[in-house]
């Protein structure tokens, strides 16, 4: 099984994605192979598709992109024993060192020496096969799709985000912008029990799936004041989190705004500025919590726990589906069509 | 309205209780008159009822009991801001100073100068008519029922087990005991996100109505090894977290085996002994965390929040109804029929 | 003894301060009247001063100022049972409703009602004598003078820095700005246990103030860079936790970047300006916790028995006295001298 | 370096200890050979010494024990980066996996599949080498002494004490034993600031030993009331924190009673029989936190960091110091003369 070849999604350069054979991949001794059999369109890849950087990381060499992923196991080393083959399994994509402070502490989304896919010069998995080691694979109960396995990645940023406030049944939420993560934080706020859930965004698509999702109301903020509007919606209790997925400076000003004197702020969505004003006055009078999120941790179990006995469709983010073969469409499709399409997923399986 | 008198129901010494006409509380000046419309009947009522004392609290003179209530605001004194008359209104009835470290750490739950209802020698509310401090009023959304106003107060005790033990969806629960505690604990975990929620109890009844409330699955101790039948159903996750709610040495053991290493123990029902064997060795070597848990704070706001928005339907601890005419009946009901009875509610509104 | 008049000083518009005699406060049933022995000039109090307002406080009528003081308990209320005529006790200027979400939660330092001295419409204390609420006064132990008393309005904010940023032996620090607030820090950050304690500041007074008072180092961000050399000085460990109390928009630049990956930041200090550019990159891509601070909440009674058990030497930030008749003295040196005065302290015990 | 052998202590059997020569670990590519400057016995040292097991852990073939060491390093394996040859290092004597939930979680002292040394069948290193994977090493300043590196073994047990229970200068401490844990726990307790340390114990020689090592005052439980002692020495404050370190069930029920009301109490001391009668009544009425505690995670260099500019003697705990020739002599000291003898300190390195 896990000799030969097979199709792979190769960005050679950017806007140049080329499909061809490639060696599947050996699993180590800690390593299971897995089968993808879908696997999403993420921000970050349309962005080193267009772009051949993000940041510090740069495309400096042909690279298989993709990394929110579900699968089969099809062979695994010897040494594995979280996982056996045939089984059903969420890829958690980022492999951490287990052995730095950051590790050590639970922290291990800040281990400066993880390996995550899909992050150069690291490949994803646009790709028939994928070898991970095993203790990032988390074995889907029957009840559970591999679609919603492959959005358990994006959704842990919600989750993540739900911990980093330490958000309850007692919380108010804004989420402002309704990309994928901030749709799925919405969902990721169902899950911890919050009933009041606001969002804002400029795009009508975007501000009906919300609803659709579970969203309480939603607020564009190009025709109302965001802060008046919630004062209103939620009879002057005031939003005690708000969850920023846009990194837009205007979507930033409003959060810090929007929230309540003690309220949370966390910082999901990066700026494409490097600098956003903010107002630090009324971080220190209202006496805010403003956290910075990066990746998530820990976050797989409990998603798992909780979404396998929910009624929530986390898949209505899914608005497009391409096979392996279309993956060049299937990332211009992100690229171009913001306001349709939220996840574009691809599948490997459908090739074969 | 604050003039004349009303009818309540007087306990005069243990088991003798007095239907007799009192005068209607008038209203202080940061307080309001609340037309009692129902009112539960509680364990510790039941206790002071039958024994006149729970531990340093001792009936020395006639008391009302009852302090688990919603009702309708009919007067308000002149500074109260915070409710109008007509307001539905849930009641806290536990009224504290603002003052001591306790109060100040928001920790008000342990104020040494609370004025807690029902508790000698503080009346409390199986009366038609009840003057509270007007911040311990909570208005309740239209979408609320006057009984859900009152089951909020045993509710919130399971809703502080939730924040003492930090529960989130990624949690595994057990409650150990089924009374309306414990019945209303599986609620607030429910309320909390989590999915998986175990029980165990030997009377049938109660067994039955936990799993119609949304219990996981209910473990019978008298006939199944707690630990392993939860191993079972976990899948070898186990517990990470128990709620205490028996008070029963044998529950307590139970529940010190069946929780997991690094798991929470949160202990509310109160033994009627004053020591219990506990295995040091094990709280130890699977570095527990045991919270005692003496009432709650700042839970109203929260679980009116939680519930107005849920399908949760908390009234079915409700086994059986009375006026406040038969509150005598219903005191004997909840203490000689614990087999079949659960939650016992008396309706002051119905005498009018 | 609250009959009578006493001398004040009476700003009764920006810049002119005049002294005059007004009536001795009567103390309240839950009051005491402190003779004032000590109390210092704050930045806000110069500020009133000089401009009549800050943000939404405006100085509207006559105003006494002053609010980081001590002094002895002359007379009480009939029901107050937290001080004794004769006691010697620090002030915790701000008097909070106990009722409000916020009191109830244990931050009562967002108290929407709060009675804040020297804060426009409410008086403060540059007089003989102040009545302040029994609950927020704290007994001095003999070990500890009345000047230290005074000053625990400005460590409060230090502690309350390092309570919300969860500050152990294990950070740590750096705090930027070095006026009364930032040498207090530092001063907090040393009763926490937190042994290297770094800061900044451009003024040479201040930088060697600060090594006297226990800084492991003192950075002159206009000469190095700040990150760089503080990678240096801490072995490449890094900082855990910054304490920003200049205000100033390079400093929380410089503090952002020098922080460590998964770090806190602590903003004290108010911009003049509403909005500085903050780089919102680094704060997700490095996981950062924002903490604004207002106030202080629960500080005094840690204070007194961290301070008068230890051998730090606080009154070092005091390096200017006047009594009570040279106010305005007092206000023109701390408004004037930045450079070489950090905290002015005023004696009006001392004129009679 | 590597190759040869080496003088151990081998206990083949309960009571039967053989000095022979053994070959020296050859360390793997992450890890390094440490020669053993000073290593200390343990409490469970000496009870494997005495009889073969600790509960599930059983002497079955001959072991080498000890785990509280320093030494410098002396050779590394090709992979290891933390580490150089020459450092001198305190050795973390658990090396725990780094992939289970545990070890995800930041909780890596539950984790499952740890290799601790001196735990059957893991030899430890009553030797005068010992290979130990790098990243539980950790470098000592020059101003630390090799003995403080291997006291940082029974102090991280205090430090993690301090951390479980959230300890800050705002906290009043009772220590109940003062054994070698107990003893450093109030070291622990003067590294995080706190400046009312209270102990007991009924050993005079021990007693004195806690004085002078910065016990605020000690109590013979054997003589006085300890609850209605604490309250006077803490002029009515109250304990917020207890460190129970004898594994005495009198103690633990001290422990219970004498903490204040919303109190915590932390449990190390590993009681000799399994079940201990505990007052759970109490533990709600007063809603008390009990936290168990095993061993310690990410304490070493926040330990190192705090000692290493403190002026805490903590080497006042060794009484005795052998070489490794007289490992038996050392072990039969601890064992026997418990009411003299603190730690007994074994230098391997003076054989040579």
């Amino acid at each position: 099984m896990s000799h030969g070849t097979m199709l792979a999604a190769v960005l050679n350069k950017p806007l140049d994605m080329e499909m061809k054979q490639v060696p599947i991949p050996t699993p180590g001794k800690d390593e299971a192979l897995v089968k993808v059999y879908c696997i999403g369109v993420c921000g970050s890849d349309v962005h080193y598709y267009e772009h051949g950087r993000i940041g510090r990381y740069v495309v400096e060499q042909p690279i298989i992109l993709g990394h929110e992923l579900a699968g089969e196991v099809v062979a695994i080393g010897e040494d594995v024993k979280q996982v056996q083959v045939g089984d059903r399994v969420a890829v958690e994509p980022g492999v951490t060192c287990g052995r730095c402070e950051y590790c050590k502490a639970g922290r291990y989304n800040l281990c400066p020496d993880v390996v995550f896919m899909a992050t150069p010069p690291v490949d994803g998995a646009w790709a028939e096969y994928v070898a991970v080691r095993a203790d990032f694979l988390f074995k889907l109960p029957d009840t559970m799709t591999f679609e919603q396995g492959a959005l358990l990645e994006p959704l842990s940023v919600g989750i993540h985000a739900m911990n980093r406030a330490n958000v309850t049944p007692a919380d108010r939420l804004l989420v402002t912008g309704l990309g994928p993560i901030g749709l799925l934080a919405i969902q990721a706020a169902k899950l911890y029990g919050v009933k009041e859930i606001y969002a804002t965004d400029v795009v009508p698509f975007r501000q009906e799936l919300a609803m659709e999702m579970g969203a309480t109301a939603v607020i564009d903020p190009s025709k109302e004041n965001v802060k008046e509007r919630l004062q209103e919606l939620t009879n002057g209790h005031g939003i005690s989190v708000v969850v920023e997925s846009s990194g837009n400076g205007r979507a930033i000003g409003d959060a810090v705004r929007a929230v309540k004197r003690g309220g949370r702020l966390v910082l999901v969505g990066m700026p494409a500025v490097d600098e956003i004003p903010m107002n630090i006055n009324t971080i220190i009078d209202s006496e805010l919590d403003v956290f910075g999120l990066f990746r998530y941790a820990n976050t797989y179990p409990a998603a798992i726990a909780a979404l396998s006995n929910s009624d929530l469709d986390i898949e209505k983010v899914i608005t497009h589906k391409f096979t392996l073969q279309e993956t060049e469409q299937a990332v211009e499709m992100a690229r171009t069509q913001k306001d349709t399409s939220i996840k574009v997923m691809i599948y490997p399986g459908m090739n074969q």
